[in-house]
């Protein structure tokens, strides 16, 4: 099907046109790569406010992945199609459809839309065009990890130039994301990452995007890069991994520093002694970009933030994370690798239709 | 000495008065029992701006036991005088003071004054005036725990009339005096207490203070008092437990829901699921009262606080906590038991001079 669509001139067609899309769909809860099942289904022509979209890079991310495991709190309904996140190019468009035409690449926003799948019927509203200076990679995978750093670093704390921030998990996706946008700030981003046979070609790798300092777990529990005014107590600690790292990471903060967790690597608790409550003020909080997204649909920081990080991408600023093409029809092979994949950053795979 | 002072008349005399005062006086940390001493020192007479009090009440709270252990992480210089808070009487004032008179009952609320003394010169500005209707032992209480309560549920959520709080500890001091203000204002409080053979005497007493529930910390395990609806689920959770109290307490608050952590009773952490940071968006903060009064010196909150405390206290809605009176002498007996001394509710030592 995908071949006969790749035939296809997807610039020209309007409305009237029978489109099969290929989709990745699964009806229960299991392991991605025994519950995932390619189904083939016409689409129908967009209506009125509808966009008709080609996919041209789907990412899958970690909660994608635990979503089809049922582990993840977001239950979808049965049936559902994998993936929060996609670009694509807009291949016919219905009636009263102002904002795009065909031939925009755009991106959907809102999550849970299910975006493996080689074309899409979505609402105007729910799309953001794409500047032409962002590349297919940038854009498939903007939603999720670059969105996250963006927020984190401006909705907890007020960051200024020469600010610290800690950050464990610095070679995630998000990680790096967050790194160059410090950099991009002039905020000093100090990352931790746990031991490893490359460790120094991994810092080195993170210093390059931007990252002030990296540190391994080990080096972090007798650092004195804070003491010693190499750099200001951080005012803000991302963490995606919990357990004893976050405790450590969490020690090194500043009176009234915040910490922010996003995720648990570690599948163990945040631990957080009294003392540190009470008398050091600090507080912890966590962040989910679906919740942002949900409740932020109408806000015009929404439009702020893409529009900053577009013209940081523009520039070279903000590059996306290492990554692998990856045909939809290999999707055994991508479900089943892509929590493990690795370089000696992650890399994360991207379908193509 | 006191007894020559007693027999002194402490309304009459202004300035050039030879005042004696016995101080409860230590010059290192330790036991409370043997590093602490009876001293007796002339007091000056008020400079401009001055005021001499007589000590009429001054409670022994269990942070000054620790201050004195040490174990307390604001540090005194040595030699220092034990005791946060008091009421007193003003037997003298100095020149340029302009809203206090001999006669005037006033409570000083800067912290680490030292009041564990029969007469003390304070600052004009560090006195606030206590109304008639002010009982001894509600003044000489009502800077730590009544205001802490206040602080704690005005300034992390908001409240409204039918909104629910979580607390454990909730026969502590602080925890009866937040029993009192929730149902002073409509809110319902929900107070944990660890189980004990007097359990129903206790749930008794601290629900005809205004407690809207009481259970055991194994009752809360089980509970359907908030899935049933019975109450809503709370916004706000205040700990001085801990560990896997906290924990059980936190699981019980509402999305987006605050827990408060002013106290550590168990010694063990505040231990936070990842998930309920980020898909719960539960936030852990800390309160801390001393730094609350530091920071708000000049903060119109301050004496709108305790304006609407003195009248709770006036109309017998706020009541004092259980107490016991004793004498400054006995304060071996005293610091020795103030952790430990017990009726079904703790009880609080308030010496008298």
């Amino acid at each position: 099907m995908s071949v006969l669509l790749r035939n296809v001139p997807t610039i020209r067609f309007q409305r009237h046109m029978s489109v099969v899309a290929s989709v990745l769909r699964y009806s229960e809860f299991g392991d991605p790569a025994k519950v995932i099942q390619v189904q083939q289904e016409t689409v129908a022509d967009p209506s009125n406010g509808e966009v008709l979209i080609k996919t041209l890079g789907a990412p899958i991310n970690p909660a994608d992945i635990n979503t089809i495991q049922g582990k993840y709190p977001v239950k979808p309904q049965f049936p559902a199609v994998g993936g929060n996140e996609c670009v694509g190019e807009v291949v016919a468009i219905g009636g009263q459809v102002g904002g795009l035409k065909v031939g925009d690449r755009v991106v959907p926003f809102a999550t849970g839309l299910g975006t493996w799948r080689s074309h899409a019927l979505y609402k105007e509203s729910n799309l953001m065009k794409v500047p032409n200076s962002i590349g297919t990679v940038e854009a498939a995978t903007i939603t999720v990890n670059p969105c996250t750093a963006y927020r984190m670093l401006k909705d907890f704390v007020s960051l200024k130039a020469g600010d610290t921030v800690i950050q464990n998990g610095a070679n995630s996706a998000c990680g790096q994301a967050v790194i160059q946008l410090c950099r991009a700030w002039g905020v000093d981003c100090v990352g931790i990452v746990r031991d490893r046979p490359e460790f120094s070609k991994l810092r080195d790798y993170l210093k390059d995007l931007g990252a002030a300092e990296i540190l391994t777990e080990e080096e972090l529990r007798t650092t004195k890069i804070f003491k010693d005014g190499l750099f200001k107590k951080p005012k803000l600690a991302l963490n995606c991994v919990g357990g004893k790292n976050a405790l450590e990471v969490s020690r090194h903060l500043d009176n009234q520093g915040i910490m922010v967790t996003y995720g648990g690597m570690s599948r163990e608790p945040v631990t957080v002694p009294t003392a540190s409550l009470i008398f050091k003020d600090l507080q912890f909080s966590g962040f989910w970009m679906t919740r942002w997204t949900k409740e932020n649909a109408q806000n015009p920081k929404r439009a702020e933030m893409f529009s900053e990080l577009f013209e940081l991408i523009g520039k070279g600023v903000l590059k996306a994370p290492a990554h692998e093409l990856i045909a939809f029809t290999d999707y055994k092979t991508a479900v089943t690798n892509a929590l493990s994949i690795q370089g000696f950053v992650g890399k994360k795979y991207i379908f193509t239709f």
